[in-house]
């Protein structure tokens, strides 16, 4: 039976995602800044550490995806490959060593939210937007110094973020609370439903052959709203830290299990 | 940490799915018919035989769903809580014991999404039509002899699968396909990708508090069509059974481990 | 060149709306209130006066249709005649007569927008939620005293408006505001885009064949939200007047030129 | 009472386009082909004629807009400001003069729509992709000979065309087909739904500030699909001629009417 997750067939070739390796470009809008330290503590879960410096940084990242498996079909029939992503950051410590986590995440497409289930991203649905550069005429903004990028992202039909960057100039990384390693954790809840998991692992994973392109700092504003199903306005920015519009390529294949803890 | 999957807070607040029981109302359309025996066994994994009796049987079942937890909050918040469904069920045997077993699935909303992998459904996303009884005017079907009911299925902007129920005469049941605990693989690739899992286990359920409400038989045609993402044309009707138009209440609190398989 | 909008061919197949009559089944929860009377009259365009008695009053309405032209093809394909609408009603004199009048309204299909500007609703897209009646088990409320049905609006991923009904005891008719014969105008702004209108009509119309079904009274809250392009805060509920949930069904073939004023 | 459109209130906030001029940047994927000139014909209301030259010649267009108003409100909420386009375009003749036409056109925002309506398009909605330039990564096509970019059209749940455009050597200008003046009729159906008209202008617009950018000549497939409320087959390309990918910037603010026909 072929197939990474599911459904399982004989072929492969209903599966909900197609085989690895993915392929990636995209392009980010990143707002780093810093929130109560002691929330970001409260999310990490059990043998997580908060970051030693600057424990209570975030980065808030808007991205607009392509992405396809080996044979590119995906590129050539783009409802099946593009996708827009948003998701918070913060840094952690596991068996002492520093790793960037992601607490939140929304994408708009399905074949992304399982992609990101196996890497242990907790993916929920959302309406997610972004200002992309126009090359142009006067209906978007152009990649130049004060030119408005906007972001947004709804759930459930409520606004939960948005935003401003203003660009400035270029330069050569897009920030430092998404730059490490990932470390997430993979729980499935028994079937029991009796607070027991079937499984929980840490795993943590990078990417490979990753080019950065274009990358630009910026300022930004930034808000988020509040929702009957979300936490957000307690990580909403004390003090804001930078900026940054960039493109990335990236590809992905296999992550490695940190720790695992079987329920049976 | 609190929540059923994730994101895990220590409130549990922003998680993707509510605690259980989750409640259900619902109005479904049925259509059972015979396929190829040797198409449903191929698709059946490690450890389950097909069916003694009418092996060939699949149920293909729409559904439009209204669903809470225990709060209520849904109800008055309904983005929440509806969604529809569409799903092919057939039967098998594991371990000796008769079960249907949901082959494929969609879904409109990623909470119904989650709920479904949680229960080992391999839930996808669609767009989902049904027709549903109209008590006054001509804009759609009554619950009368030989008012017709449209579906459709669709996803990835091509549509999958679409009928016409004819209604018939009251009923006592929807059919049998559908009729037995549900026996369901939940598989969790290992993080290193490499062809091996994590988790694999074999799960039952059945829910609780089942109300069965109005239940009519009828005629149907069905056409399935091909997606290079599906395998819907495999599993086409050869013979039909019969079709129902039926309304359930169900309440959901936790399944059973029938078998469980870890990689470590 | 067949075709009641566009685009028109010689078959008329393509059409984005089908031939009239129209036919609807519909579910609708209407909530009525006072607000400034002031406002009310300022949104009402040269000819109009507002009602001489309780010039305030506003009914929010949602409904839940189903819709058909007479093939009935819609019906078999439900993705062409289902659809959620939310509209705020209020009354107005023209010509001396009372009429009911549409000041903003919101739709989640194209062709019910399309058959709305034909009928001089201001129809805008929306993200369109309400509770349905739940006929066995606990997902959703039943049509009995105590059960709470919820509704929401959303458009550009903000949520616009959210209430809830919590029902009553049956009573004979839904509310008194949208009760009248409908006067709408019918604008079409010249493509000098100077200011000027190629044709301002004012239109009115009624349905026939109006059937209604059952019918409920009840208590609500409702909440309104801001947006940058709306202007619902200006209209809010100062005084709460009645609620319903109440059935309906409709046919609608024409309606009648009030007054003409053409540019040419 | 302000607003190009509906509703109109005192501020005009509101409306449902805001006020001209609008401004445009955008990708564009062109399709030249030749149909049956007697399908075109046929499509050309009362007044109008085929063009001399070539009068079967067709371009079928994907285009990803990003849009604003002079406030530049709608880049910083990109939600209401960016948009997907496919439509097909011929030539014809009006009072001797060559024009541009659009015969058919699908947007995926309802503001796109009703600017539309305005300019005489026949717009309808549906859901619409296009691979976009990669700049970075495997994930996506880069603007280089050989590489494939895709293209999707679907509406009601049907893909009704899709194609690849294979990239070539830069070029100077995207094609013939839809470089002239566009001629449109704006129709408006008398409320009396008896066949007449209240309104039918033949308007011709052109816009201001157009800007090219990078161009690109190319190879392509195209397919076209049937649907219930579509007449897609009956232009089916029988010989190809040209395909593009383009940007373009341009600002639009009015038209001019080149003949009208009232009722009354």
């Amino acid at each position: 039976m072929k197939g990474l997750f599911y459904p399982r067939t004989p072929s492969g070739k209903a599966s909900i995602v197609p085989p690895v390796p993915w392929h990636y470009s995209g392009e980010l809008i990143t707002f780093e800044y810093r929130t109560d330290p002691a929330v970001i503590a409260a999310l990490l879960p059990e043998g997580f550490e908060p970051a030693r410096e600057d424990p209570g940084a975030v980065a808030a990242i808007w991205a607009d995806w392509q992405s396809c498996s080996d044979t590119g079909g995906e590129i050539t029939d783009p409802v099946r490959g593009q996708y827009k992503e948003m998701f918070f950051v913060v840094r952690c410590l596991f068996q002492g060593q520093p790793y960037s986590r992601c607490i939140y995440i929304w994408v708009d497409k399905e074949f992304a939210m399982l992609r990101g289930q196996h890497q242990g991203y907790p993916k929920k649905l959302g309406s997610i937007h972004m200002s992309r550069p126009a090359y142009v005429g006067r209906g978007g903004p152009h990649l130049a110094p004060g030119q408005r990028f906007g972001v947004s992202l709804a759930a459930f039909d409520r606004r939960l973020a948005e935003g401003v960057l203003t660009l400035g100039d270029p330069c050569e990384r897009p920030g430092f609370v998404n730059a490490l390693p990932m470390a997430h954790n993979r729980w499935l809840p028994a079937i029991e439903t009796d607070g027991t998991d079937s499984l929980n692992e840490v795993v943590t994973m990078s990417s490979f052959d990753v080019t950065l392109g274009r990358c630009f700092r910026g300022e930004f504003e930034l808000t988020l709203y509040d929702s009957p199903v979300e936490e957000l306005l307690a990580i909403a920015p004390r003090e804001k830290i930078a900026a940054y519009w960039h493109e990335v390529g990236a590809s992905w294949r296999a992550g490695r299990t940190l720790a695992r803890r079987n329920l049976a």
